[in-house]
């Protein structure tokens, strides 16, 4: 049972709270032989780092990794790589009212009502803040699928109603949305929509109130093959990775819910003959069939519910029943929309998702 | 490693291909004590039938299954349970000539490229009929939910852009539901929906097209606190487990996609208290909160692609990159809208996960 | 979890009573690509057959398998290979009367207990006959072995207190050892001990008793590297392995607890540099150090204790507790010495670990 | 996959390096509401502390653990725990000659082949010190023991040819053999052989050679039912962890060895009844009838291999095959009997099995 891993054959495990000492991730199944330095990994976590613009969390954390195991001489051994975050700015006094006020959106009571002990301090265990953990390991992935020259990115598409146009976004290269992306503080490669969302951001929040958004991620250079049908498909084992991340509440890949609408003359993608390759003519599937590779470009989308924590006054009652009126304490820092920070989580998960497949399809053919 | 196993603590293992000698599927975990017919399975099997309606694929197969293990004197030992279906209406030399075509939207490039050798008999293993055994499989599951008096119903939402009204369909008691919906040829709880979506289907079928739907779930009287954080999230498992599906495209809990449009002083569900219990308000959140049950119901949306089998000359190359125009047999049978019969499937995938997480949460606390 | 699977990349799945309608096993993660006939199963499964010489029970199934998936045009696909062997001559009604006494040495007490249920008929899941699955399944294992140039082999060192001379069997091969324990009914390779062995279980029987036994089992040309430590060790993985069988109660590699009386500088086996590869001068550490392969002949040793079905009268209680005499019924039929039967299975559990191993291994580096 | 983890649902996942900067373990998997102190864990962690007397290695570390998560306010929470222990005392330098020098039954020869790069200071992730993490898990896991009224002990029975007599050792209640053997400096619970012991050692160390061991457990008032057949039945799990341990050559339970040269007759333990309960007159078995226990004693037996590290002039090879004569530097530490600091080990991969094994049979029955 894998309650806190992820992952068949590199394999994560995550552990540490909001406001404990520390977090941090094992990763068990990294293949030797890699080159890797903690400042690669602290530049990757850097991209999640809350305080750096007026859209996020002003909680300040340098979030510094330190790598403990696995690593001799700057390169990996084959042995578990122990990564350690300490905790450095977490205010936990300011919650200290809330233990048993069940709050409106969060996992305090179902937490409180599984366990019945529940580290309630800045979410605990069920803080967005374990996804550091996850960003970490991911730096480590990333280097492996550079290493065998897959690229990826995540970006943000879609901000309450506004959304980056398709008809931009599909012109973009791979290598275009990655660097448009990441010059934008807002992870969003289209200049008109991250002033536009910038703009909405900074409106609810004067509202005190937050807002949901769509992360979409793309996958190039994908060898054929990669997906282990029929309960470890490629999509599966990327659904499971994106819904086990806080605030998430659905997922597609292709042309997602819409091809519920399509018709198969339209859906269907044509195979063709191209430079040696066999591709398809288009991509409505999103670059799986049958839960495999197809070497065409993997493209999903997930969807974040806007953040819970809202300086609003809210109805809500404590564990015992009684009503309450729920304000958060004017020095609690939550974000706007979580959907922004989320941007380099789904990059990681993704990417972790894709070392899986990787290192199981070596084990395919005699 | 668990490419063909599904579950941690209930875990089926399926097998078979659609044109070998059987399909089966082995239950490892289930508890002992519980009284099992045979009937029992064979009644669910019924239901994901093809050959049932002109709205189906015309494949003619009884589909009983035998049970080889696990069971004595009517009852689970608590060994592992064996079930076989034999496959007895397959008809493969319909498809000898197709052996290295590749046909748009399938799974016979990917399986090819992967595996070198491909059972292409009506699909082999990436065939829907391996989906059989998951819905025997959950026939079981169901037992065990309905011993603790845990209600759960599938049903055809949408096809095409037909869709069963929400303020109909949210107005039905889960019973209500479930009737409907088992009355009906297509799963459809709505009777004018229904209609609508078979003449469409019928039109449809004219002209050799195909038809994407989605299909939705509830299930009710859940127990507060099943789902393992941070990633056996109850939401991330029913996730991976509908994306196994074939032709999935899409998921979603709760609001789902339009969660991203929403703010969350409006998302949030309040908490109160009623009749001596704790329960939002609302359930915006679809019954799940940090991903584990809130005990509101769990509501869930799984998209569909339209099958990929259509009576169209499509254009498509060999896998020697030969150009086609391929055109299946007529004598070939498809499916117009696979989202019909994956109505039994979704509700067997969610009552598998739901007993998986009821079995986990038996060890949460000391 | 997997209380009837095992292993971890190439992974059985065994389900199947003594006295129920069949046995069989999953194999899941075998590549793709191996040639694969019926026969060889078959010719396998022979070797553990009861009924063959008046050393073994008189039980008398031909044991054919059934390969119901997993192989097309004779050649493995990669996705899951299911074998059946159906149950022809199980003589339940033999054993109607006992179907609570509890019986010395047998495991329906501790099923009793805790399942609540038991299908007692034959030993039901207990039964020896459900390593016959394990055999069909090292069958493949076997020819994977074999593809890679491996060569291994299990034989019967002693029973009771008659073994067969050390000197006598270092001075044999590999191929030497294979050869002479196949072409002795009790799989010991060397004539003198085999005579002797069989007399003794002979006179043994007559007085309606058993005898427990001693297998070993060597492998050799295995490449350097197999083994995933800490926890997935090559000896670990084997000892949990032949632990796992029924009837065996101690398990040891290399010298074993011999290991326990000697001084490092007698145990520690030099390296040498040999024909352009480094190996050991001796091999007191049995081909493993630190739980990965050194390339030198890997040896292991498994005891097993006497049968607990006697021809003789034993006290017992029943399930109440009301103090019984047990008298087999005429009719049952057991093994004076399941060492002897135990050959074939620990060959194929070894086989299995080490197929499960090299796939593994092939995931270390970059 | 697995490779550093162990365990089922009470999960443990171990990493770091003998000389690297800290050690760890995660384990998920613990039941919330355990009050747990960490003086707890570092009063298991003394006993396995090399340093103590003459007998043992002279590395002098307090290791003392650190709680980093999963305890919140004295209790466990169901969350990860995670544990560190930090490197204090390691004198890597004292090794940098050995680089790539093969040392006699070290497992840098295996590592350096299997994975290219080894941190072979102190012998790396091979050292004894990972069994530090094991033995601060398994602090938690008797603390769950303990709530459950269940008794364990190891104790060192063997060194060289010198052992405690079974006579005197069967004799002995569980809390004398715990009491006696926690008051020797070597854990040997016989004073006589204690004496004997230290003796054969101080004169072996002079010798500058090392010694084997056997260390037993035995674990008391178990309930029937722990196990799960047919592949983790409880002596397979056991014997997993034990081989899994460094320098263990051999694995027994209950008769062990001596059960294959006994009868039938003999080894079958008649059932009774007595003061209400079903017990065994006899515990030939040790505890389990077909991988379940039976509620009597469990009793097990581990042979380790004399230490390899010597200080007497070795002949080997480094990596190029070049010959050497190898000396270890006067500074190198290394324990003269590592079967007796093995001894807190044992009891703590006992307790881990168990606490998997009793939050397993949880789910047994509907």
């Amino acid at each position: 049972m894998s309650r806190n891993s992820f992952g068949e054959v590199f394999r994560i495990t995550t552990w540490g709270e909001s406001h404990g000492k520390a977090i941090g991730v094992i990763i068990d199944g990294c293949p030797s032989g890699l080159p890797l330095q903690v400042e690669e990994i602290d530049h990757e976590l850097e991209l999640r780092s809350p305080g750096k613009t007026p859209w996020t969390s002003p909680r300040k954390e340098p979030d510094k990794v330190e790598i403990l195991s696995g690593v001799f001489e700057g390169m990996t051994t084959g042995t578990p790589i122990s990564l350690i975050i300490w905790n450095r700015d977490a205010q936990s006094s300011a919650y200290d009212s809330l233990r048993e006020v069940l709050r409106p959106g969060h996992a305090n009571y179902t937490y409180l009502s599984k366990y019945g002990v529940f580290d309630f301090r800045g979410g605990g265990r069920a803080s967005g803040r374990e996804t550091a953990c996850r960003v970490a390991a991911g730096a480590i992935a990333k280097k492996i699928l550079a290493h065998y020259n897959i690229k990826l990115v995540a970006y943000l598409s879609q901000v309450g109603n506004i959304a980056a146009p398709k008809t931009i976004i599909n012109n973009l290269s791979i290598e275009q949305l990655r660097k448009h992306s990441r010059q934008s503080a807002i992870f969003c490669p289209d200049v008109p929509t991250e002033k536009a969302i910038c703009q909405h951001i900074e409106s609810i929040m004067q509202e005190g109130d937050s807002l949901g958004g769509i992360v979409e991620a793309i996958a190039t250079n994908l060898p054929v093959g990669l997906g282990e049908p029929v309960y470890h498909k490629l999509d599966a084992m990327i659904a499971n990775a994106m819904m086990s991340l806080p605030a998430s509440k659905g997922f597609e890949i292709g042309e997602g819910f819409k091809a519920a609408t399509m018709r198969g003359s339209a859906h269907n993608d044509s195979f063709i003959f191209e430079k040696g390759n066999i591709k398809t003519k288009t991509d409505h599937a999103g670059g799986v069939l049958g839960g495999i590779t197809t070497g065409m470009p993997l493209n999903i989308r997930v969807a974040f519910k806007p953040p819970s924590s809202i300086n609003q006054t809210q109805e809500t009652v404590d564990l015992q029943g009684n009503k309450l009126q729920l304000e958060l304490p004017a020095k609690s820092r939550h974000d706007p929309c979580i959907a922004i920070r989320a941007v380099p989580v789904v990059e990681s998960m993704l990417a972790l998702v894709l070392v899986d497949v990787l290192l199981m399809n070596r084990m395919t053919r005699l």
